[in-house]
């Protein structure tokens, strides 16, 4: 079948860092959290330049840089930040869970919450609230077009985010 | 445009430990595999307690917590454990992989697995079967509503879970 | 109600290795970079042998494996790799985001990217393109049916995916 129909590229990309052999080292752990008050009830947030800071006060030169948003109602995932495509993503949400559905979360009769948030709920998990990185060369390890994008469902609220670097 | 206006929240909620230096030390790792046996075809399991248990014997204070399900009709993710909420979560997963449609998974003529589980595979797929979570203070990382939830797609069956526990 | 009904299974599948009291050791940390050029639009590409491979090459007997792709148009997760279940999970991401809808990364008037490729930012998006996996014994712990699998959302291309192996 055609999945299997695949040859080895010839180069990698200039951005990225030649193979290493294996390093062994002292063992380093950093940890911060980050903070957001958002505006919106649905907004998408870049959060790359932060978390690279973090990183680079880290200390940690090879290693894996975790992010764990601490509210159901979020998300943190990757994608290019284009304007045009922020956009796209927010109708993709809307689509594939309907807010204005009939939702047990949302009944008074069968639940206690006064948000009526089923939507951001079943958003915040499709995408997951954690992601984990490579950390190399004292920099978060991504992609020409990969942005961090931190995604608010049930703003305006203020919010947090832990951040851990390990590695060394 | 509106996702790029916000700004910094003044204080973290009470419930985030502060944060702290970067901390070297003596690189730990714990495992164990967690199993159950299932009851229904889809069912969500709240396994928050067991991991905890688990993160709390490891004596690792601060790392990650990784969990991994062994099987590719399982999925495990975060979310609020509420009734009303589960019940939603499930009426989501039938709506976005619908069980009755036309997958060649599930026809003898293309497969020879006669579970008829396409709908399960695509669930687990969509939502993953690792996760990791941050372990502070020798405890899982949670937010206030997050709960560790294990989902069966292809239910009754035996199910194992292995959960790595490392760090420092 | 019924998804707190659950037994603890009376053994664990012989394929799962036996818990281990906690290991202190040398942290490694290994690295390599992996690279394809894909022929379809839509293809997925079976990589468990050679991250498998890299793993055994790494010298880490225990520890964490994590991929990730540095592409918004691709994806990496698990699942069982069967011909009929292949051309289902196509189906589902044709299905799920649907390439020929409106999309406004696809509209000149609102975006300088040629390629219309809303669609293949969207399913990368929702799979995502990290993947943490535990490693036992030098090799990739996996379930019985989990493979690990590529998504090409947007090919022919050349692609590239960064293999970072790490623990005692």
């Amino acid at each position: 079948m055609s999945s299997t129909n695949i040859k080895p590229a010839p180069v990698a990309p200039a951005s990225v860092p030649a193979d290493g052999p294996a390093a062994a080292g002292s063992f380093k752990m950093f940890h911060r959290v980050l903070d957001w008050i958002t505006s919106e009830r649905m907004q998408l947030i870049n959060i790359t330049d932060r978390i690279n800071e973090i990183v680079r006060k880290s200390g940690v030169r090879d290693g894996i840089v975790h992010l764990q948003s601490l509210h159901t109602t979020t998300a943190v995932f990757l994608n290019e930040w284009q304007d045009a495509l922020v956009h796209d993503v927010k109708i993709f949400f809307e689509q594939t869970v309907a807010g204005e559905a009939y939702w047990r979360h949302n009944d008074p009769e069968h639940s206690d919450c006064e948000r009526r948030n089923a939507d951001s709920h079943l958003r915040g998990m499709m995408m997951g609230q954690t992601l984990s990185l490579q950390v190399r060369n004292s920099a978060v390890l991504l992609g020409t077009w990969q942005s961090i994008i931190l995604a608010e469902f049930d703003g305006p609220r203020s919010r947090s985010m832990s951040v851990q670097v390990s590695g060394i």
